[in-house]
């Protein structure tokens, strides 16, 4: 990918040919890392935040405000007090030992299955955004065409490991049936992993059976497929909605990522070890309560994680204490052995300014020396998540593959061949032309696409183009090099007859006001 | 500095207070981390760096371009082949053995004095740039008006430890001359650490003058109240210019930071680890001779360090070779026991769009992991040190204040106080009005002022303003509340004279040919 120039945009299948021919689509596997990671906190302190968190549970508890799953803590042994279960911290303990710590997570093309968890790590698009920033640099409502534009987007750009699900809410769709066209659009524009929808239990249901249709019902009883999100109501708080699809999803052996929505200041104390013992036994109560459900289904400790502004309640991103937060979840998540998920990219701004570039790098920065497994929001995220960009989408990309490249640590394979160079060329001289230096500059030294590191006077006559604009015309480029991977034909015909006959199940009106 | 909103230009000195009393321009004391570093290598690779350099500068040697330093060298008892140093891994321990690892870099008020080296940082603005972006985004050259703003910008701003010296240069003054306003413009405008010029052995005689009126000569002698950066040609050059400015620094016991200037893949090995191996071996042999020149002198181990295009051999920035390179090289300089500096905030762009903010976020983002010691470049830094941004000066300024929150690490003080906090409040509540959080949140969450965090609506209501042209406004608001710290009139009429002679004896066009 890093080695071509940024091509003028050409049309049609000549074009088209071009690029495929110019650029490597290839996914990059999974990222295993080679660099240490960033840990600020000793044993006694990763001691301390666990039995804070501990107390927590087993004093103040934690509401499940679902029938369902009062019950089930009831069996499980825990005390119920109306909704508010009160966690033992011997029983927490032995239920998230059953977590698997690491699994394969896989996708319908099998080259793109991914090792999951330990010090391996994918990137996973930003989802759920009520806005785009599209082609022409317009904030709009997305559609469904939008949303498969992104979902190709994905299969294209290599480090991006999955097509995840909602990248953009496709308003053109009836929101009660809208699951359906967005994890058939998941499946059908890419080949790589993808997320589920857990918007209501039936709707979970519907990509459990859609995903039974893909990869057979018998096979996801062992293998995972799909991960679907279920948010906490910080502080303390599990819903009805979030517990069922949950249920939905664990029945089926598939793992979700057991979220606290933190905004720190807000729903936790304005200090960060603090957030972090509330985060960590909110996360700990549902990772438990997914044992509870189906005893050695995989899960993953979520969260999403801001602080917000003081002066007006807005969440942040880019700042120092979303950077330590995330370094300290993951000492968590590796004391308890659970493999866990971040939110990557974020930015507040409003547009693709320099604001955007800060905060991004500065989040994906932290948590790649965080050690995060599962680099969620890794693409396309600005506004505080209310757009995703599609300049931003390809460049965060490519962020992505950077920042990949940097954990992966240092290859010392032609040390010594490349010390002989230095004995070569002697003091003065140069290596452009020296036989190492041609032989290995491609893999050297990443060269991104999409910044421009010519001279002023070039970029001038270049015209002058901003990054914002270089990387549309850059998306514009890849959407016209799309090549569809293949779907079985019998696959895709039951996916379409399934979804034909859910949506003249669902009543399109019904749902604007209770399912979602 | 971070809980104030940003606030409308307002006029006259009525505005001026108002600044003054809403900002704290307070410079926050040197950075002492409290997060672990990254650090890439093991022992055994460590080894295997200092071993290829000790390798190179006994077999293939060091070119010093200087007739001075050859006689010195052979006095110390090197090997010298003409104008090549060969240097015996045995005689380079022993002579950086006698580098302070650590000192206080003394200001003219002594507040602002820095302790320097080990687990200490310093944030220095960037230095060099032929053009500025000014207050209207005008691309031009720089005058000796504008480097006083920067200087006034580096006096105000909390994290900035440092006014350096020519942070751009003044075309409007004789290149002969300019280093003597460039000096004087350093010590008048700001009372914080300086930088000395190096652009030729007599300009840096000047500036050891000038700091002898300013600090006393005898005070010199055992206390560095300047650093000077003195480039080496890669690979393994040293030129006459910089071994004459370093023995006018270190004459006087100042330190001086010896930095090779490394454009990977050009001037060393298409490779990572074989390029730190020679940037060290350069690094080495300059940190070596100003413990020829004066044993016991302080010295800094130094680097420009980027990574070029193969497509356009121009300069990157913010990839990850470069992050990686800059972790090691940290490990080396630790390993030796030196201070070291960084090229901290780079980028190519052109303008401040999102590819100046990726890009200096993630070179920030891995010195700070880097335990950088001199965090040079840190604000203003775009174009590949083309130009010096009034917009990214403020923006990069506080980023540093970020960078440094993070690298203060975790507060545990408040722990069992905040964690009774979660208890009072409870499952579904919220923190907003609890006494915890009415009490800490100013310090709890570091809120950028320069950021926008607002909702699109309100945004929008302030007129839709981009980063650039909100630091632009900002920068203008702390210029017109600018006071200038109180310089003894004797010191400053001392140096005005000193000035004034110099400026009869050089001849102001001469140098345009001779003097840079």
């Amino acid at each position: 990918m890093e080695t071509q120039t940024l091509k003028p945009a050409r049309r049609g299948r000549g074009a088209r040919t071009a690029i495929r021919k110019a650029r490597d689509f290839t996914m990059l596997p999974a990222l295993r890392r080679g660099l240490p990671l960033t840990e600020p906190m000793d044993e006694v302190e990763i001691e301390r935040i666990d039995a804070a968190s501990m107390d927590i549970l087993e004093n103040i508890g934690v509401v499940f405000r679902d029938d369902t799953a009062l019950a089930d803590w009831r069996g499980a042994g825990a005390r119920v007090e109306g909704e508010t279960v009160y966690l033992d911290r011997g029983l927490v303990r032995e239920l998230i030992a059953t977590i698997p710590e690491t699994f394969t997570y896989h996708a319908r093309n099998p080259a793109n299955n991914l090792p999951f968890g330990r010090d391996h790590a994918m990137f996973v698009p930003m989802t759920g955004a009520p806005y785009l920033r599209d082609l022409n640099d317009v904030r709009r409502n997305p559609t469904l065409e939008d949303l498969a534009n992104f979902h190709k987007l994905s299969h294209m750009l290599p480090a991006i490991h999955s097509s995840a699900h909602h990248i953009v809410e496709p308003y053109d769709h009836p929101i009660s049936q809208r699951h359906l066209r967005i994890t058939y659009s998941s499946m059908k524009h890419s080949d790589k992993t993808f997320m589920g929808m857990t918007t209501s239990p039936k709707n979970a249901e519907d990509v459990m059976e859609m995903c039974a249709i893909l990869f057979g019902a018998e096979f996801m009883e062992t293998h995972p497929v799909v991960t679907g999100n279920c948010n906490g109501n910080s502080p303390l708080v599990w819903d009805e909605t979030m517990l069922g699809a949950m249920r939905a999803f664990n029945k089926r052996n598939q793992p979700v990522l057991c979220s606290p929505f933190v905004l720190g200041g807000a729903n936790t104390p304005a200090s960060v070890a603090p957030t972090v013992a509330q985060l960590n036994a909110e996360a700990l109560s549902a990772l438990a309560y997914t044992q509870v459900v189906r005893k050695g289904c995989p899960a993953i400790y979520g969260h999403y994680l801001s602080t917000v502004s003081m002066k007006s309640g807005a969440p942040m991103a880019g700042t120092p204490e979303i950077s330590l937060m995330n370094l300290m979840i993951g000492q968590m998540a590796r004391f308890y052995r659970v493999p866990w998920r971040s939110s990557t990219s974020l930015g507040g701004a409003k547009t693709f300014d320099a604001q955007a570039g800060y905060e991004s790098a500065t989040t994906l920065m932290a948590l790649q020396m965080a050690g995060t497994n599962y680099m969620w929001h890794a693409a396309g995220w600005n506004e505080a998540g209310m757009h995703c960009s599609m300049a931003k989408f390809v460049v965060d990309a490519e962020q992505c593959a950077m920042a990949y490249r940097m954990a992966q640590g240092i290859r010392w394979d032609d040390f010594d061949e490349a010390l002989a160079a230095v004995a070569d060329i002697g003091p003065g001289g140069h290596y452009l032309g020296h036989a190492h230096t041609l032989e290995n500059f491609q893999r050297a030294f990443f060269m991104p696409e999409l910044f421009d590191n010519n001279s002023i006077e070039q970029w001038q006559a270049e015209g002058a183009i901003e990054i914002n604009a270089r990387a549309l015309a850059y998306t514009r480029d890849l959407l016209g090099a799309y090549e569809e991977p293949r779907l079985d034909e019998a696959v895709n015909e039951a996916l379409l007859d399934y979804i034909a006959r859910r949506e003249r199940e669902i009543p399109p009106a019904d749902a604007l006001n209770q399912d979602r």
